[in-house]
């Protein structure tokens, strides 16, 4: 079905955020069969609003829009839509008992604004929104269809998965099915090198890489008649990719390395510590989003200073004055003074160069070194990424690495 | 001038790659004054192309493209502008001298899809590209003006610098400025209520709330015949907007709160450590994003175990056992324990509840403790978000409460 993207807000139109909605929501509709033939963007201005409405209609059938559904005065969206498809607005009760139950429970006070939020077209079916106060919907007439979701990333994906998906899915009249491998330590053209006599001539499913920050992921897709015939299809590709780059691969869901490595340490109930230098506490930040962590967790440690990792882990001066703090020397001193002092089953150091600054030609940014401690044996792996992407990535690129290595050690 | 913004390219539709052209490009107009209407993205399609051209001229003046300028085949765009705007392609000769010095420069060899980038509308002004193959150009009919840039964001930005910007602000007659104001404790219903008499009835400089995760902004912007009259416009306008919320703004100038605290960390030379629990790390691994924060940031301990807060901090057994590891008491050990240990002129510790599962009626999700010692004061401060978002995002919401306290004391 041809689709057209529209996000309401006079905030992207200023640049002032960058349009991670239209992305999102495409990868999501591709993935489902759809085509999307257009992304537009347009301020909170009902003219201007309807007007991209009528021409989208022209060559489209479905419309997604997002943002202009909130509380405030210049919030529209609602309104310009319903007129669109000759429908009015009326106050709704489930919007309503929403709207006053949500405020409660947030203990906000109930404002005149706030109500406008309780109204929708007449004919709309309302999409609950978990994640905040404004309520999507979707609106049809003659074939063709609006759904409108709030702007806010986090209330639209989830609005998306839970109302929006259930609904395009029972549109289709194929069923798309695909999986997302997910590797680390191959690029994105070796990985295609590798894969080319499995993709090439392979016109159902099929294979692309695509290449994310310090990753690379492959899609296996396939459009059959039933959701079984393309699991199967899918199945059997992805054997033979793994007895190609199987070595590569720790999730066949498109599941983050955190989340799984998190999974393995829950399940296996292994217990962890973490010292950190150069990610600054990332690895302890990240593993303690999953719940249920602190089964497993038992401490982190931000040894930013060398004073820190001298009082925290027992490094020694003359290792730190010798070898430097970004050193195997220190890096292994770290991990065996942090499991001296925790005892968790697994412990992880790490120290390196995140730069901007600091820098040089024997140990230049994006160096660092991981001690790990597992089983009563200790190593340190040296990692080294070729940084143009800045402190932040950098750091990003290193909690990588450390993860990776636990996943590799508890798998 | 009215102007829309055409990004070509189906890795854009596919959701491949976010549209982060736009959002530049629209950053740059804005300051200058020039009004963005829309932001269009479509793949390589010289029909649907051509009727966004169509449309978008029945409201602005100026089209600024990016994308489809390459060598293959499915780069149209400039065949569809030069038949847009009534023109033909032709050879040029700048081009072409351009063009094969550029291959000769990086060792190609001149493939004849690569002398595609050697022709031109007949009426074009060119604009050269230093850092690609690719050319612009900037075409005119009727007062109706396209210009026309690659796409990859480093050839695009480095055209627009050099060559669009003395052009638009050639054609320039009006001048916007705006101010972001950053605030923290407000929502977006009570903080325009509460601006109300502000936004009613004004028209220049204009008012606008934004709600981002957690925080709300304000936007306030002034068009003017010049920079200074449009600089008095907002500060004026922002002397009384501090007169309502003045106790909740932490920035005037689009700033991260993280960002603040870490300048005014640096400036100050305030050393600082932090003992965290439920961020789990969020606020040591935020503060280490900052470059050169190594001068100021002497360790953080993320005593997720309450045995991790007994040993690191001193905390004790009996505290934990009357008032529990989420308690003011706790809180308060955390940061004595802290602050003793590590001498650091600001020591901030966190103990809460982050969800899903561990809330009471009497502690609930959300719930957290900030411990805080400076100049030799210490204070604990009870925070309370009512978290629908998840784990996540209680740890986000309360990770900005620390951050806002840190802001509070050294500002």
């Amino acid at each position: 079905m041809k689709t057209a993207i529209l996000t309401v807000g006079t905030e992207i139109l200023f640049g002032q955020i960058v349009n991670t909605n239209a992305a999102w929501i495409s990868q999501q509709l591709q993935n489902m069969g759809y085509d999307v033939m257009y992304h537009y963007s347009v301020g909170d201005n009902p003219g201007r609003l309807k007007e991209l409405i009528d021409f989208a209609f022209h060559d489209c059938d479905l419309i997604i829009t997002t943002g202009g559904l909130g509380p405030t005065q210049d919030d529209l969206t609602k309104e310009v839509i319903a007129e669109a498809m000759g429908d009015v607005i009326v106050e709704n009760k489930e919007c309503m008992d929403y709207l006053v139950n949500h405020i409660r429970k947030h203990g906000y006070a109930l404002t005149p604004n706030n109500l406008k939020q309780a109204y929708m077209p007449s004919r709309a079916t309302v999409l609950p929104n978990d994640a905040g106060s404004a309520p999507g919907f979707a609106l049809e007439k003659d074939g063709k269809r609006i759904i409108a979701m709030p702007g806010p990333p986090r209330e639209m994906t989830r609005m998306f998965d839970l109302q929006v998906r259930p609904l395009l899915e029972s549109l289709q009249d194929s069923v798309i099915y695909y999986r997302l491998i997910r590797t680390f330590g191959l690029g994105e053209s070796v990985m295609e090198t590798m894969l080319l006599p499995l993709i090439d001539g392979q016109t159902d499913p099929t294979l692309a890489t695509y290449a994310k920050e310090g990753e690379c992921s492959l899609r296996i897709a396939s459009k059959r008649a039933t959701k079984e015939e393309a699991i199967e299809a899918v199945d059997e590709i992805e054997k033979k990719v793994r007895e190609i780059i199987g070595d590569y691969i720790y999730s066949n869901n498109d599941e983050d390395l955190i989340n799984v490595v998190g999974k393995l340490l829950l399940e296996k109930n292994i217990t962890i510590s973490c010292a950190e230098s150069c990610t600054g506490g990332k690895l302890a930040a990240a593993l303690c989003e999953i719940p249920g962590i602190s089964k497993v967790f038992e401490r982190g440690i931000v040894t930013y200073s060398n004073r820190a990792k001298m009082e925290e882990l027992g490094v020694k001066a003359g290792t730190l004055e010798k070898h430097g703090a970004v050193s195997p020397e220190t890096a292994e001193e770290m991990v065996r003074g942090l499991a001296a002092k925790t005892g968790s089953d697994l412990c992880i150091s790490i120290t390196g160069i995140a730069g901007p600054d600091g820098g040089t030609e024997e140990k230049p940014v994006g160096l660092s070194y991981i001690g790990i401690s597992y089983k009563g044996e200790v190593k340190v792996v040296k990692n080294q990424r070729k940084s143009s992407g800045g402190r932040k990535w950098t750091q990003n690129a290193a909690l990588l690495a450390m993860l990776y290595q636990i996943y590799c050690l508890i798998k």
